[in-house]
């Protein structure tokens, strides 16, 4: 056969019969991909455990545990399984809470009941009449389907589904998203496109992305989600949004999500008409017991506030004389009668207070312990600054063991690369959780503070400010999406490995290939690594440029107030780096146990990589490795130069495991994220040169661009700065 | 067998196998969805007339038409259609430009050939040795990729494929979209989300949705887009954003569409650094001609500029006292030695001139007639106000024979609803290129001005202000989808007929199923006179809500220009109601040509649907069919109302038609448009009640709210009013 047999082609293109996207599909279904199960003798396995489904019950959650398990099984094993009248066939899958089980059933069942609270599930193989069932269980509906996203996963995973033992509860009880979702659509350091609410078709109009954000974040246990910024307008408390924001509590209700809003505390003013908003007052208090009435009207379920008070600009109690507590002690007795609860942040720093920012949290909010209405839990940002790539764990953990502190991590990465950065943050997550407070002597972990088993705290909690958007893929960066699902499985169990976390969200989100599975979980954990060396290593801090916080700038010095300017964190000149903290610095060591306080005080215990954070220390004062300051600090930046070109190379490898889309998206921002590793390591090795005066050593690569250059960039709408 | 065997099941809830949604898949695909042919006949028709495809040609072009015929012909007949190396079979499909034919076969379609210019394409059965192939060619790649869309269309809405012989080109030349985005992601009179152009990820992130964005727009024979507002930042023009621009054109070029920008005209002194703009000043001209060249350099192929000036606060020529003329041919000599264009816009109109404000564009720009350089097309809007339900056609289309003029249609519906009204608008497009202008005598239609035949103009054009964001499905409204894909179509022929138009969408979006299609096509066809009677009957205009054009506000009466206010517009008083623009009046109908001037000025003759644009009438004069003004408009508004509930009624019943997303959203979006459409009659017709002092007539339904209530009603973030 003559290859080309006609005169009338003159040019031919050869075509490889190369897989076509067709859409975002990939992209948008998360971690619930429910991708067929390549592995024929696992499909054989699996369809012979499971013949049917029965479900129990008939409340909405337990319709939409079934309509799950449904999508999820026919999916992953690519036939149709056939809701069930009965159990008169072997294997079928038993769904419901303990009510709908019959006695006999129920009573076997006692031990494992006993293991769990109300939104614990257990996953089991039963025999009735001889005949082997697995059944999925709990005390309430919700942890039915909490049993039911497990089981799936187990399929999703590979894992064996023979007979399953498998008892499992949340540790943290309040485990919340935190979205910071501006009325008019845009989001405060959102980096994957605008809100999710579309107020404008709300209520009459639910988008599907509603149902399927609680489906995924149901699918990890997370129960609560504060739709608003915490920089927040009194409009939301108003009928017109309300009325919006109820339908959204219907939409989630089933999937066990309550919402939460946060409460301008100048609202009685703004929206109530009155003139003052003084938490002494009673026209004040009687305003906001009205409007947390009219909310349990309409949200029976609605979970509370979410305060900024007396933080960066937002009104507070202090406007008139009051303080935090007779803040969020108002607040919570308007809400005490719903069941509602006050998360008050912590948060708060002044310009008026010259101590050291690291430490007016703490000073503030300690003299406190003890006051706060049993409703009241104060939620903690992770570190003292403000979410750096790395920061000592708050010393607040473990200093109020009267009040409930909860957590609150950043999921959106506002100071680590927006969405073109790879940063694997359960790694950062795991690494302040697994910190030793001392408090109660060693063992006393955050991730203890936080799940109230220190203090034996009732009122439990932990918060991530979400990085989800209204891009298809959700989180502008397809691995960011590996930060909501490792956030949300961290906080249903904070002893969670963060390794395991990173294996059982790839093998659900791409491919149970260990080829693709293995070095990618390995640059997932090391890529935290990566970006602390790239931007801030050895504890350096706050140094990124100002406003939309992308890129460095370490140079800038021109900012009104003091605290908001990245010299003001490095303190870089002739004589060295670092912030001193210790005993002969702003002493913010001290707010530390005695022997945490110790380790850190002390330049030679201090862990390296929070060595100036909490030391000033010259430029050639030498590093355990015998490197000076000045060497160490920019082999730093280049490894984690150097850790990025090595995560490219891996990605670039596998292709044959990913679909095309988004092979090509994670290649395309990974050189994003190179380009932006060498900006970072460039622009603040040419400033603090300036001071070191010395070279940069061996093996760092000399800068492109003059620092000028650097400092002349310009991001005149660069996202999340609204 | 009893039904429920086992006493442990207590409850049982019974599930239907319905079909599970698992993302909005369909909602993103528009009208390339590409679904499986139903009828097993027709199918395997296609199949033995295309057994293979041979792509002649190795451009980015022909790589991407190859694609997509593979794409849409594996998907639309669910196999897997070859790329073969040779045409031995019989019945390949084969595609190629005119020069890479033999001659022979180039020389047996030279009548075609001539039929076409260098957009249009050829779909032919030919024979070579006796054997039957389907040729898709053209003079150009891009000819042939419009004939891969078109063939693919015949399968997608179930055409034959036998004996073709399709000859078709572009009747206008250039089809754009113009996109009134801004650089900080919103979009000004934007429905469905923010900006499709991440500025921040760009130029190294190519995100998907940028190239289902050119394939779209290609299936349709859209060639330009203007990425950013006519309310313009000059910044686009800074290197940091041609970079952006750059990565775009790129990514666009293969499917024959041309990047063009808005051109701030100050943009010399806000980016240029110089002191003036003035287009008579030597370094302002230099300026341009450099920034110009600087933007050849990235993009040989940019289109040109699209310019709003001296209009709504925008800077322009005016501001040195020069005028629209030398404005333009100041920016046509610096794109001119490249090929690019000037958009010159014709929307003007001044706060200082007391003449009616639909006179404004006519008397400013008629003068002008002539003066413009070669390279500039003058930009008008479809009527002289601003893009409401329904207006007369613009009176300067006909009037400046030796200027050409394109058309500015709006696919955004800023004043139709936004994106939760079903209003098919190529009807209205239809309406007025279907127009007489009478210029040069009958059967001038507008249409004809538009594609230069009237008045012999080489250079043609028609815009539509684009109704596309990021959600998901690009429209916020399933049918909005209708109103890009129409504009398309009646862009390349604007003698196209809407009905034909929206049947084809529906077989290419929905189904071939004429149950659905049947009903569905006029719903949309009569969705059009649906808004015009429950928004503006009767001629009435510009009577929205201020600012944000939402929702009905006739009685907003102070604003600081007096033509912002919709009480300038309907003059309704005791008197009566309506604008006189007849001799009496304003005198606007002598814009038009004396036939036409004759038919607008009589109230006699005036068409009904015109009658308050042209006509200020008493309440109790009588319509043609005996009821007075009043009854008329408050019938009017009502039939709107009952069109709505129809049209709910008539989409409650396709559910079987429809997948099950699709279906919900548009049930939840007729809810809507019901709701509102009851909102303008009442809103409308309680504010002119309070002149006309008459009772509703018979068959009107009571308002359910007060006057007051409805003028109360506040939209802090309506969306698009930034």
């Amino acid at each position: 056969m003559n290859r080309i047999s006609y005169k009338y082609i003159l040019l031919l293109f050869p075509f490889l019969m190369i897989s076509i996207t067709l859409s975002a599909q990939e992209d948008y279904k998360l971690w619930l991909q429910y991708a067929k199960v390549s592995d024929s003798k696992l499909v054989s396995d699996y369809n012979s455990n499971i013949n049917g489904i029965v479900a129990l019950g008939n409340s909405e959650t337990i319709r939409v545990a079934s309509k799950e398990l449904q999508l999820g099984l026919s999916s992953l094993l690519d036939n149709t399984t056939v809701i069930q009248q009965n159990i008169e066939a072997e294997n079928v899958l038993i769904l419901g809470s303990k009510t709908s089980l019959n006695e006999a059933i129920s009573k076997s069942l006692n031990k494992e009941f006993e293991q769990i609270n109300n939104e614990g599930y257990i996953i089991k193989t039963i025999q009735i009449k001889n005949k082997n069932h697995i059944l999925i269980t709990a005390k309430t509906d919700i942890g039915v389907l909490y049993g039911v996203f497990n089981f799936l996963k187990l399929i999703q995973t590979n894992k064996s589904v023979e007979n399953l033992n498998i008892v499992d509860a949340p540790k943290i009880d309040i485990r919340i998203l935190n979205h910071w979702d501006n009325l008019n659509g845009t989001v405060e350091r959102g980096y994957s496109g605008s809100s999710l609410w579309n107020w404008q078709k709300l209520p009459d109009f639910i988008d599907q992305r509603y149902i399927d954000y609680a489906r995924a974040n149901a699918s990890i246990g997370i129960n609560g989600t504060v739709l608003n910024n915490v920089n927040a307008n009194a409009l939301i408390l108003t009928p017109l949004y309300l009325n919006k924001v109820e339908a959204l509590a219907n939409t989630f209700r089933p999937y066990g999500i309550k919402v939460y809003l946060t409460a301008r505390f100048s609202a009685p003013i703004e929206i109530g008409g009155l003139k003052t908003a003084d938490p002494y007052d009673a026209a004040v208090q009687q305003w906001w017991k009205d409007k947390v009435a009219e909310i349990y009207t309409r949200i029976p379920d609605f979970g509370g506030f979410l305060v900024k008070a007396n933080s960066e600009g937002q009104p507070g109690p202090q406007n008139y004389g009051r303080n935090h507590v007779d803040g969020a002690n108002m607040l919570a007795d308007a809400l005490a009668p719903f069941g509602g609860i006050v998360m008050w942040r912590a948060f708060v720093y002044s310009e008026h207070d010259v101590n050291d920012r690291a430490k007016q949290a703490y000073s503030e909010f300690v003299p406190y312990d003890g006051k706060f209405r049993d409703n009241v839990i104060v939620q903690v940002k992770n570190g003292a600054i403000d979410f750096q790539p790395r920061e000592p764990f708050h010393p607040m953990f473990g200093a109020m063991p009267k009040t409930p502190l909860m957590m609150e991590f950043q999921i959106t990465q506002e100071y680590l690369g927006f969405s073109t950065h790879l940063v694997y943050l359960p790694k950062l997550y795991q690494e302040v959780l697994d910190s030793d407070t001392y408090t109660k002597g060693k063992g006393s972990t955050v991730a203890k503070v936080i799940d109230g088993s220190l203090d034996n705290h009732k009122l439990t909690g932990i918060a991530g400010v979400a990085n989800i958007g209204s891009d298809i893929n959700w989180t502008g960066h397809p691995f960011a999406q590996a930060n909501w699902y490792g956030f949300g499985r961290l906080a249903w169990n904070p002893n969670l490995d963060s390794e395991v976390i990173a294996e059982e969200w790839l093998r659900m989100t791409f491919s149970n290939d260990l080829n693709f599975v293995n070095p990618i979980k390995e640059m997932m954990l090391k890529s935290r690594e990566a970006v602390v060396n790239y931007m801030t290593p050895l504890g350096l801090h706050h140094i990124m440029d100002t406003g939309h916080h992308y890129g460095p700038g370490p140079w800038v010095s021109n900012l009104s107030r003091p605290e908001w300017n990245p010299v003001y964190y490095h303190k870089a000149d002739k004589n060295g780096i670092g912030f001193d903290r210790s005993k002969t610095g702003s002493n913010a060591t001290s707010q530390y146990t005695p022997d945490v306080a110790k380790i850190f005080d002390d330049v030679k215990t201090c862990p390296e990589e929070y060595l100036l954070w909490f030391h000033h220390l010259p430029w050639d004062y030498k590093l355990k490795n015998g490197q000076t300051i000045w060497d160490g600090i920019a082999l730093k930046y280049q490894k984690g130069v150097d850790e990025v070109a090595t995560m490219n190379t891996t990605w670039d490898k596998m292709n044959p495991y990913v679909d095309e889309q988004r092979f090509r998206e994670v290649q395309m921002l990974l050189k994003i994220q190179l380009k932006e590793a060498k900006w970072w390591r460039d622009a603040c090795l040419l400033y603090f040169q300036q001071f070191s005066g010395k070279e940069l050593p061996k093996g760092v690569e000399n800068p492109t661009q003059t620092l000028e250059y650097f400092e002349t960039l310009k991001f005149p709408f660069a996202p999340g700065n609204n």
